[in-house]
């Protein structure tokens, strides 16, 4: 049971270019591509006719063409034309709400009617430059809801990332967590510590001192269905920490998609968005690579603990302070989902 | 549920040339191999010692004996000694009709007192000198079905096989279906077209020109349990099609036996029989090695329908004209499958 | 269904030299490790804060650190410490009554309070200068009691390994069968009999003469749960076979410890401990390196018996003579069984 009236990052938009990508989003096989005028499409990945995927088809200037036995499909779920049928009544397959924006396509899995496109959180780095983006995604075999964990508890940097963003530090310093609405922020101010490597290679790219004590902050944000984003950043200790001035801090935001695709699998897109040297293209490969092999660190641990708890689901785990934004997360998707399904009975 | 009082192609005849082979025809494991007379026999690939496969045995001129403990197993299914045992009440294994014709083995998964060799299908051009004949055999992780309506409808050529025999004539030219006791016969006839290439090839070897207007023709011809015998061919046009005398066509028959594994799995046997250039021995390793590309182009459509397929059971596919030969088929499968489920309980 | 109450071999003791080793016994996951004592521990593989494997955490000097959030977990279950957190009332996990003796791991998976260590089964040839031992784990798709059988009856050596100790007097040979309580013995003596490579190889290592006819002894003894010791030799013929004086004789034991993984997967640990030649290392090397490929070629066997008896879980098997050794094992181990399912409801 996943929410489905809400917009999911379905892949990034340059995996649409020229070609067709199906996609399982939250249990629906869906097709992905753009159309003539290389506006996004999304459709269920069958074809009304003999159930081929849409997806093994052939894109001929836009028009999306079954590769079985060469129905055209229409991006809005109707059949176009198939070489010596009349189509009229042809079944017509579903056809998602759908966008693009922020350098991805988002997709709306349920009713059609409510998909909004304000409703896609707002990237303010975008196209902006003054800020740098980079990212990447990785598929994992695990319940979705367990990544969301991983990013609202950082504790577990000391662990999973000892060699590059964890340090002893974190887990002394209490985090602090509330709830906004359907927002939950858990933050975390350290001060007068060490800079762990990669914020000492993020100071010395700004040109500052890396080996002098810092401030430290973390500020994660959940919105649902399964967004964090998270206020990362060290500066020079005594010049106000989260607030100092520019000079004196190097900061970021670590931005992460969360995308079911079956109970126990998802995709997941992550990235990081930054304002210092934004414009050095080598930097940002670089930070997108040391990010890449950092957030790899989870995936063995995520689904080895997805394999634990599908072998013991009864079994009640703790939840502890460092927990709550994660609870807090799982509460309101939980509230959530009981309003989409009342809905949908009423 | 498969049709078992029939004929299915268990393997070709070189697969059990000096070794046994184990595989499963309609959800049974037999064990395949040459007894001392060279005959063929067909068992349960199932020791009656202690569940042993006897597949993994050994064959000591023509005697089959268990690669566990030394069982020695009869072609009737009664064992016939075993080191230091008495075997006489060793409880039978079940023994299969079988028989090796035109290059295959073909058995019976049904009861064997029904089985009748003259019941398997004629082929003409089985050691036959104006005839040549080359084939293989493909796993397919499919209903064996899908493939009985991939061969019975042709215009999936167009777009999965489109750089071969390809060709957009086929989709724009109807088909006629007709159903002859338990046959499905499903004629298409194309007038003044050009020929694709694999024909152009085929024209060329034969000495003709190959790039002035052709008739082409298709006669897919399916009968039970899974036989698909499609009469190919094209014929310079303005010479009578497919009934021009020989020297302005080229015609070749395409064979296909489908045994289903179980009941989303299947055994492929594929090949072509032809009357040009029948001592070219050459050109039979070409058109081969052709077919077997060309065919191999269907293995994930097919296997990516069936995932479809199988996530949608109650999905209702479009039955168009051009399906109208697998429609046919399915309801003499059918039919005969009532009546032998019928014949079990009476 | 498992007998719990019993000791089994978890895996060999070098294998949790420096590292933890997350290994399944009878359906339950458990990690082994050597505390800051070098004192072997065994824990459920479960973290109780976020059920994360603690297989994949770290040892610090015998300190079990879980990697995903950092608790420090006891070897009696009971969680040691946290960063910033009371860990008092944490549940605790199962620790699991453990011992390392001759080389192995052994690990108690029921009732801890049941646990006896003098029940550890003795090897004598263990840091015995007299004696020479070496030995391989095996992973192997099959229910245990299959490999039970196996060794039970020693027929299978003529057809599975006939190039290394099969040879048909294995077969022509009766054996003989008796119970002693909870054990049992199959034993077979040939007289006069060639011997095969494995041994004529020993004879040689010996000193002593390898053409010459030989007496050949195999005496299997199985003790509940699933441990087969197999004596086996030669002697040259005359000398009093397997009473025969040392200097005519060569002789070893056969060691199996078989620890069930799931119902149909097992940890397969086997050896062989000898008295000749015994300070050659060169020797058990080559010893060693042989019995595993021998052992090896039972491996598709079992597991293709293993998947024909799950295709057919009803269907009956022969119990022959020289099936005593097995069947009387698995009666021992369902009257066990029966007894320890009783005494839990008692």
């Amino acid at each position: 049971m996943f929410l489905k009236n809400t917009w999911y990052v379905a892949c990034n938009a340059h995996e649409i270019d020229e070609r067709l990508l199906g996609r399982t989003i939250c249990n629906q096989k869906i097709v992905f591509y753009r159309d003539e005028h290389g506006q996004v499409a999304a459709l269920e990945d069958f074809c009304p006719h003999r159930g081929a995927p849409l997806s093994l088809g052939k894109l001929c200037q836009g028009k999306l063409t079954c590769g079985y036995h060469g129905l055209e499909m229409g991006r809005d779920g109707h059949t176009v034309a198939m070489p010596g049928q009349r189509v009229q009544k042809f079944p017509a397959i579903k056809s998602y709400p759908v966008q693009e924006r922020y350098g991805f396509i988002w997709v709306w899995p349920g009713d059609a009617s409510l998909a909004d496109p304000s409703q896609i959180p707002h990237m303010a780095w975008y196209d902006n430059p003054q800020w740098a983006y980079g990212g990447g995604t990785y598929h994992v075999r695990a319940d979705y809801r367990l990544m969301i964990d991983n990013l609202m508890d950082l504790t577990h940097e000391t662990y999973v990332h000892s060699t590059s963003i964890g340090q002893p530090e974190i887990d002394e310093t209490p985090c602090e967590t509330t709830v906004e609405g359907e927002a939950v922020v858990t933050s975390r101010f350290m001060q007068r510590i060490p800079a762990p490597p990669f914020w000492r290679a993020a100071l010395r790219a700004k040109g500052l001192a890396d080996e002098v004590p810092v401030d430290r902050w973390q500020i994660c944000r959940f919105t649902p269905p399964s967004h964090v984003m998270i206020e990362v950043g060290v500066a020079h200790a005594g010049h106000g920490g989260y607030d100092a001035p520019d000079a004196h801090k190097v900061y970021a935001v670590v931005v992460d998609f969360i995308t079911p695709e079956t109970e126990h699998t998802m995709w997941y897109h992550w990235g990081m968005a930054r304002q210092f040297n934004p414009n050095d293209a080598v930097l940002t490969a670089q930070i997108r690579d040391g990010q890449g092999k950092i957030f790899a660190e989870d995936l063995e641990m995520l689904e080895r603990q997805q394999l634990n708890l599908s072998a013991h689901p009864a079994r009640k785990l703790l939840t502890l302070n460092i927990d709550a934004g994660g609870a807090h997360a799982r509460r309101i998707l939980d509230r959530l989902l009981s309003a989409e399904q009342a809905a949908l009975r009423a």
